[in-house]
């Protein structure tokens, strides 16, 4: 059926980053969908983002398009350019290598759920406000390439 | 900025049907959001079923992954297995090659909206209700390979 079950689908808030900056995606639930459902061109991740919770720190990737759509709730999409509300029905991109770092931030009183779309690539990614970085084929790193 | 003002974006009801199968998607606006955001990795579709019209004939591709993730209105999901309600939130895949032919159809009296997203690929796409296949390289001919 090409509905998705999207409550029979796990849902995890794993993260791959260092301790010291994994405390925003906590918050974090995402299911994903590509595997679940038998797709493999891109990937999707249906996401929860609980009070508080961030979508990821800012970052923007060297070879990985992104697009997301809102389902519900609202979010604070912060990248260069400032502040810009994100509400039920809109759609924000994020082309890769454009160096402007973006993150969802969930400030309110309830969920936001969103789906976003990838399309993995073995790239760097970069994140302008902390020091981490996303060596390709290495792993999270500091930026002069130091481990954690 | 990431976050797409939709309205700023073209939006047309072209399609590419032979004329006696173009009835069913007068009534489908669509944006393309990619070359607008300029993300190249995957293609979006912002789009909008007037009551009444179909996203597309019931099709499958051979070589085309989609997804599609419900923003407004309601819309019946017709494919091998019945015919299902899609709400706003609500997500459905076609993973390609499966043989199950799938439509979006607007039986409401109000707007449907939706994002599809797919990878374009040079592949036949499988019409299982009419006459009609669009063979790679050639576009839609009848299914003896005749041109309409």
């Amino acid at each position: 059926m090409p509905k998705l079950d999207l409550d029979t689908i796990p849902q995890t808030n794993a993260t791959g980053y260092p301790a010291e900056y994994a405390d925003v995606v906590q918050g974090r639930w995402y299911r994903r969908l590509a595997p679940a459902s038998g797709i493999a061109d891109f990937g999707a991740s249906h996401v929860t983002l609980k009070p508080g919770a961030w979508s990821a720190q800012r970052h923007w990737h060297e070879g990985e398009d992104e697009l997301v759509v809102m389902i519900a709730g609202e979010a604070v999409l912060v990248d260069d350019s400032g502040e810009t509300a994100m509400r039920p029905g809109d759609v924000a991109a994020f082309p890769k290598n454009d160096g402007n770092g973006h993150v969802l931030q969930n400030r309110s009183s309830t969920d936001c759920v969103y789906v976003a779309i990838g399309r993995q690539s073995a790239t760097d990614c970069h994140y302008p406000d902390i020091d981490l970085h996303l060596f390709d084929g290495e792993g999270f790193r500091r930026k002069d390439r130091s481990g954690f």
